[in-house]
This record gives C-alpha cells, sequence and structure tokens, in this order.
C-alpha cells in the first residue's frame, strides 16, 4: 500500500459585513464539518486566517443538535445560525450577523423569498437565542425581530433618566447613565454634541458606576434633529459603542437598540418609535413595534467568495 | 438595443502572510487592471473588505511602466511585485511581502524552480526599489537578499553603541539607542529581559530624541542566548516593533535586519552573521553576507483564494 499525503479539503467560505461587523460564513449544509474552537480561532485571525468579527456556520438546524430549541419553538426555522466569537467559543445572536446570515440564505437561493416579505411574519431563522424573524425591505435592507427589552432600574430609573454614571477617558465628567437589558447589558449616556463623541477615546473600556457585576457594553450617543420620512417621526442618533470583552467597534446591533431605547425614554411622551442611528461602521434603523418588541434593520453585505485549507 | 446592466467582474485574489504581515494578492498577469487607490483601499480594509497590511498585484514586468528601472538592471526580472499600502499609495518594497509573492509565483507555476536554488543566485523580483534576489531554502523559508545598510551616525556611533535615545510608555527610563538606515529608518534599543518587551505599551509612537526629521521606525530587542546551529553560531533576539505611521505591527522585515545588525555592533569582535529573530508574528532569521550585504529569511503562508466583486 502506498502512502497517501493527508491533504486538508479545501473549506468555502465568504466573507460578509452588516455595518463592517463583519463575519466568515462557512458553508456546511448538512452539519458534516468538524468546527472546532482552535479552527474558528485561526479562520478569524485578521493577519494569519481571513479575519472576522465572528464566524457563523450555516448549517439546516435538522442536522445541529443545538438548534433543538429553536426548532421546538418553531419547526420551519430550517436554517441554523451558529454563531461563533472570533476566540472560537459558541455565542447565542447576533444582531448584525443575522441579516449578513439570510443575505447568504438569499444568494444561494436555499429560502423561499416569499417569506422574507416586508409585511409576512418573517422568515424564521433557528438561533441559540431561539427563532429570529427576517424580513427584507424594499430598498434591500434586512429587519430582524430582536425581542423585547427590559429596564433593570424599573420605572424610577426611566422616570430619573439614569441609574448609573459613566467615565470615559476624553471627558472631563462622569456622565448620567441608563441601563438596558436586551438578552446582553448594556450602560447608555448621551453626550453634547458630535465634537465630544468624535473626541471620545474608547481604547479602555468605559468605568460604569455602580460596577456592573457582568460588566456592560457601553454606548455613548449625540441625539440629532429628528426628521419626517414616509409619513411618521423618526428619531435620529450618532453613537459609538465600547462592546463588553471586545473593545471598541464599527457597530454593534443590540447596542443600536439600547441607544434608540434610552433616546425614546429620555424623549417621554411622544417620542418617536422609530430611529436611524448613526455608527461608525454605517446607519441602522431602531423601530419599536407593537407588544413592546424592538426590530433593527440594516444592510448585509457579502464581499468575497473562496476556498482555504485553514 | 437592449441596455444590460453593469456587473463588476469578479476579482480573483489570493490571501497570504509572512510572520503575520498579511496580504491580498491580486493576478493580473497582464496588466489589464485598473487599480485606483480608494479600490486598493476597499479591498484591504479588513472590515468592509478581505483585509491585509497591504495589497500585492501580480504581473508582468513588460506590462508595467513602474517596472522599468528594474527591468534595465535585470531584463530576467520577468514578475513585478506591485507592492501598494493599506490606504492605496504605491510602496516600494516589503520584505516580508517579496516572500509571500515568491510563493504565489511558485504555487501557480509562473517561475521556473531552478531559479530558487539555494546555492544559485536567486529569482530575480523587479519592484519600485529595482531588483530583489529570492532563493528557497530546504525547509521551505524564502531568502531576500535586502541589500546593503548604513549606520547614520557613523563609526563613533557603532563604538559608541548608541547615538540616540528612545522613550517607550511602560518604561520607567529612557534607553540608549542605535540608529540604522536599510533604505528606511531605524532606531535600535536594547532592553534588560523578555518581562521588559513584555509589558511595553507601543500602542503610541515611541519618543526619540535626537527627533528624527522623517520619523523612525523602532524595534525594541532583547538578546537571547545563541546558539550553535549547523556548524555556526546563530545569535538570537526577542524584539517587537513599532512602524512609522502604522503602529505596533505584528512583524517588521527591515527591522528584524536592523535589530540584528544593532546586536552584531554591539557584541563587536566575533559576534554572529546569522541572527534568529522572533517576531510577534513568528520568527525570521537575519544573515549577514559577504559584502556587507543582509539577507532576510522567512516564512510565506498561502491561506485563502477566492473571487470578489469589490
Amino acid at each position: 500500500m502506498s502512502e497517501q499525503p493527508v491533504v486538508p479539503s479545501p473549506l468555502r467560505f465568504t466573507k460578509g459585513h452588516g455595518t463592517e461587523n463583519d463575519f466568515v460564513l462557512l458553508r456546511d449544509l448538512d452539519g458534516e464539518l468538524d468546527l472546532a474552537p482552535d479552527r474558528v480561532a485561526r479562520l478569524c485571525d485578521r493577519r494569519a486566517g481571513i479575519g472576522g468579527d465572528g464566524l457563523i456556520r450555516v448549517v439546516r438546524s435538522a442536522a445541529c443538535p443545538d438548534a433543538a430549541a429553536a426548532l421546538a419553538e418553531d419547526p420551519g426555522a430550517e436554517w441554523f445560525m451558529d454563531y461563533r466569537n472570533a476566540d472560537g467559543s459558541a455565542a447565542e445572536m447576533c444582531g448584525n450577523g443575522v441579516r449578513v446570515f439570510v443575505a447568504y440564505l438569499v444568494r444561494e437561493q436555499l429560502v423561499d423569498l416569499a417569506l422574507l416579505d416586508a409585511d409576512g411574519p418573517g422568515l424564521p431563522v433557528a438561533s441559540r437565542a431561539g427563532v429570529k424573524r427576517v424580513r427584507r425591505r424594499e430598498d434591500g435592507w434586512f429587519s430582524v425581530d430582536m425581542g423585547g427589552w427590559r429596564f433593570p432600574g424599573g420605572d424610577a430609573a426611566v422616570a430619573a433618566g439614569h441609574d448609573a454614571t459613566v467615565h470615559v477617558h476624553g471627558l472631563e465628567v462622569s456622565r448620567p447613565a441608563l441601563s438596558l437589558d436586551l438578552g446582553n447589558p448594556h450602560t447608555v449616556a448621551m453626550l453634547s454634541d458630535l465634537d465630544e463623541l468624535t473626541a471620545l477615546d474608547l481604547a479602555g473600556a468605559p468605568l460604569v458606576e455602580p460596577v456592573p457585576v457582568d460588566g456592560t457594553n457601553v454606548e455613548l450617543l449625540v441625539v440629532l434633529d429628528p426628521e419626517q420620512a414616509g409619513g411618521e417621526l423618526v428619531g435620529r442618533l450618532a453613537m459609538r459603542v465600547h462592546e463588553r470583552g471586545v473593545g471598541e467597534t464599527r457597530s454593534c446591533g443590540t447596542g443600536a437598540c439600547a441607544a434608540a431605547l434610552a433616546s425614546r425614554a429620555w424623549a417621554g411622551p411622544g417620542a418617536p418609535d422609530v430611529w436611524r442611528v448613526d455608527v461608525p461602521g454605517g446607519q441602522v434603523e431602531v423601530r419599536v413595534l407593537p407588544a413592546e418588541r424592538v426590530e433593527l434593520s440594516g444592510p448585509a453585505v457579502l464581499v468575497a467568495d473562496g476556498t482555504t485549507t485553514l
């Protein structure tokens, strides 16, 4: 018997991003891939690998044990977004990632486009955080129902407008801040103007008091003039975000939702239910749906396709 | 006449790195590509694009006006390394990039492998800095003749061991440093031990005095115990580098040469002519050739291939 050299079979990948939150997508429709954390980390390495904030494996829910809870919730959730952090650890969900995931399903003709109708209930996507529903707008953006939210400080915090303070390098004084829970923790503070937002130094983590036990994402925002668009009042924000355990990022889906929801609470009765949020990586839109749910809309771009032996 | 939609034709790319100095390689053998600076910047963007420290266009010298000087130097330099910085500007050369360039030529069977013989004169590669000669070692590493060097402070600086001081955030006191010119400026300082090297904060540029008019790359190094290998004494270094106008990088080819040459000068008569240099992105080897030339050897890895419409 002659010896065969062991050559790793090439892996198909796609690179994509949503407001510059970027991902390596792997096509593994039938769940045949052995995707150990160190391989994910190699693929996401920005210099020795392909590079991404995270990795998304595109796999049938039926082929993935982690999709069991989502499938129980909705047996129609055919596709599972297997999201991994850049260090290889499994993650629950990613608001920008799910749009890129669905853009891939659409391009690869893996879904019935009627399920994405703007007026329908949405395409059910299985994730470790349950089923997420995604629709496609006329302008090509994808909208994701992100579920409910909670003010950990309760009505008292909302009435006062704050239940914490944030100090950021580059600001002379601490700012009052409001805590929000969107499945992950956020602390939102308002700044005076865009110059102040631009000058912030977010290289280090902001100091939040009282110190959150599990850490927190911190959003710093400036409220801009609202607009009338499509017959409704649209609030406008500019924000920067420091993500827990990561650092400053170009965009954070739940962070944009938290910023819009805090601004809406601060504005009080008559505040817009729709907010356009400028983030360093682009623009997203946050809409408060009936029944106290929040929807995040934004672009999804697939920039490259290829193979790798990593 | 019916209108045809304008669809950008997909661009073939390869992603590769040398000690984690990474590049987007574009195959444009006959020089047909319109590669404007903004397109290079889009391709090198780490989140909205493919991502790289720079871009290398693989093109026949005969098809590229910028190769004229190199072709005059050696008409056998069939291939031109068209190196671009991540911002799209043209650059002269890149010591890690030329290895990756040649690894691509080899894999694509675009060169006569005999030209890469370890004992031969080397494959001539055209660049904006003239012809660089590359050979392949038995271990698969590529060796590049980087040319000569100069001590701007002259014999007096070499005798004193320093002609500048460097201060780096995280060090209590400034360190004496030696200036070197390898086509680009370097300032090299020695630290006491690996703990000190690890603790350095290179987020900001080191302070160099006297202040270099055109800026400088700064190498901080620790001398490790030399080894006997292959019948010769091999010096060993660990270093970190702050590149002028860039920040800390995982590897810098000319920086590794400067660090080895400074250490050789400090060690005086009997110092090794070969130095293994640990950089954050891996290991390279620096060899002083006869006639006062310096050779840089290291790995080159091609990690992915694909197409993009960016």
